[in-house]
């Protein structure tokens, strides 16, 4: 029996894994609609921050042999109070604090020895003048809490793009840091699977494509990713998850950067632990999908094999459509492609919000990359790229029994 | 919105689908215990017989886009009543009855000249005895209906081995049909998935072993299966789904008999319309599953792809088992193998239940069948097959981590 803290999908996706393993779920949500509550028939309905649903979460019937999370916005001091009760909480606030402060994330993983970026505290406007000096030109300003796609992250030249945030900070406000606007060549991350007794597995690293802060493509495995720093890369992930204790799901976001002997190195740029975006072609494209693994970690069950099914897989997000419904595109998504592997979220549609993803696998990337593309296109209501709306009659009329 | 008539594994297993897809779910259940009612939040209690229980699955809030079903025991005045009211049903009344009643589904396949065993109808014990005598031998008696799993059939030599049977036909019993006993060289079986505009997709042939009149295990596609036979058992089962307007998934059940000259050509031995046992494997095998899809024709959406995803997919049933709770078995079936994909149904255990399936996939067909057997046995509760007790206890004290 597992409890979840968070109703959306990432919750939501749990569920097909916990009917097949056989686990019940009881899910925190913010209404009887939300995405995961459509979906598990044992819900609370409250916030992360309230310490009653908290408590009726894990203390319903069946009790919970495991508190786990969707996101990591949860009091830690919560979570302690319930691990002394003896409740299990899995990640640990001692390490979920990690993904909580990026402060106390970055301090960490300097101590550990792990590739960040540049980065300092920011305390005041002049320690931003002066981390603004060093760096030269653009960097990156970030609230150590509560940020999450592109939210809570500015790129600034000049201490007064940030003028609310440090006015803020002496009165309580959340704390700052500053990081070089790293000058990557594209976004890899590594998933990991960890227990409490200490078995880890790590997925092959993907490439991820951001848009405006958002997750919006990954490629399974990143194309052309020399050997050694893919080795690099799922070490560094493996040394973060065990530095750190993480238990559960981890998600490493990495930078890849070329070194002036047109080699390339990777810098850490966010963790999260939890199942995360760049982990979902998973669910298609692996032997064990993240959700699984989340849910085999937490209860500390022997991990599945992460090995990849297909040679590529490909996951588009569905970000915002012009559908009222998502709902009202799956028979033209359906039509379009009998491969694309769809996912929705039952959420209510808004404008780039996350509402679905799809993903494609095959042998080709080209065409994996470009059907599931076409696929996520039709989700959004818009015409896919590269086929002409002539084409799309003439299939519509001469499609026999479609 | 999909309405489910039926609360057992093959409602539950079409959770997950769901939930993809982003299909809202409603089920029939016998009671909030019930194998499905534990994974789809919105569910009615009452039995498929209750007109009242299937009217409140069909017309509760969201109304249902479909009436659908995972076992074939419902009244068809009841379906075609509710059809006349505007609420659609597939697979539809006209199609279902032949997979209820074995003499009308004899009658039409003959008619449709589709291969049978010899057959005849009994209306009373001289029917049986001029079936015996032509037949020479044991012969196979059925009930007409109500049958499943091996119960409703019986060999017999003799017509008092059927007495109770022939003495209740004259007072309104359950009429009965003798089939030859066929010489098999073993079951092969054929899932076809059809959408009400017409659209049929099949699945790759796949060879069942029975236990006992119930399905053990199932090799995905069957080993050394000629291609002509292969090819003309997918053709007759997109002929039975035609023939007999069946929508939503097909199970065709066949024998494969050899011939005199070597070669070898299938009968048809039962239809199920809906999910089957025979198709379990596509979960975890094919690109789109028997569940995924059977959702997918019901709701006429365009079908999805049915390719194998790995050359051999091998189920196999865990039929009752030693452990209180087959959750108990979880942490040793996942250190066996970290590529067996479990799926428990949350049923309790009594003796030969069908109580979950543990599938693997891969390249090598003896080696994937072995690993299948072991999985499930461990979730029997036996010591795997082959694997000496020495041995076990030698992985579990150097697993290390595991």
């Amino acid at each position: 029996m597992v409890a979840v803290v968070g109703g959306g999908q990432l919750a939501r996706m749990m569920a097909p894994a916990a009917t097949a393993l056989g686990v019940h779920l009881r899910v925190l949500v913010e209404g009887p609609a939300s995405s995961a509550a459509q979906v598990v028939p044992d819900s609370v309905v409250g916030s992360a921050s309230d310490v009653g649903a908290v408590r009726a979460l894990v203390t319903g019937v069946p009790g919970a042999d495991v508190l786990t999370f969707e996101h990591e916005h949860v009091p830690n001091d919560l979570l302690e109070q319930l691990v002394a009760e003896g409740h299990p909480v899995h990640p640990a606030a001692h390490a979920l604090v990690h993904a909580q402060d990026k402060i106390v994330m970055r301090q960490r993983l300097t101590a550990l020895g792990v590739p960040c970026p540049r980065w300092a505290p920011l305390p005041d406007a002049a320690a931003l003048q002066r981390f603004l000096d060093e760096a030269g030109g653009a960097v990156v300003v970030k609230t150590a809490r509560g940020g999450y796609d592109g939210k809570g992250v500015r790129v600034v030249t000049r201490t007064d793009e940030v003028a609310d945030w440090l006015d803020a900070l002496g009165d309580g406000g959340v704390p700052l840091l500053a990081e070089e606007k790293v000058p990557f060549v594209r976004e890899l991350a590594v998933m990991v699977g960890r227990r409490p007794s200490g078995e880890v597995r790590a997925w092959p690293v993907v490439e991820s494509v951001q848009e405006g802060g958002v997750c919006s493509e990954v490629v399974a495995p990143a194309p052309d990713l020399d050997a050694t720093v893919a080795q690099e890369a799922t070490a560094l992930a493996v040394q973060v998850a065990q530095g750190l204790d993480v238990t559960g799901v981890l998600a490493v976001e990495l930078f890849e950067v070329r070194d002036p002997d047109g080699g390339s190195r990777v810098l850490v740029n966010e963790l999260a632990m939890r199942p995360h975006n760049t982990g979902h072609w998973t669910i298609d494209g692996a032997v064990t999908s993240q959700f699984e693994q989340h849910l085999r970690a937490v209860l500390d069950l022997p991990l599945g094999a992460t090995r990849a099914r297909a040679p590529w897989s490909v996951m588009v997000n569905v970000l915002g459509s012009r559908h009222a419904d998502l709902a009202d595109a799956l028979p033209a998504v359906a039509a379009l492609d009998a491969d694309a592997k769809v996912h929705l979220y039952g959420k209510e549609v808004r404008p780039g919000r996350k509402l679905g993803h799809v993903t494609v696998t095959g042998d080709d990337l080209a065409d994996v990359r470009a059907r599931a593309r076409a696929a996520a296109a039709v989700l959004r209501g818009e015409e896919p790229a590269g086929r002409p709306a002539a084409a799309t009659a003439s299939t519509a009329t001469s499609g026999g029994a479609a």
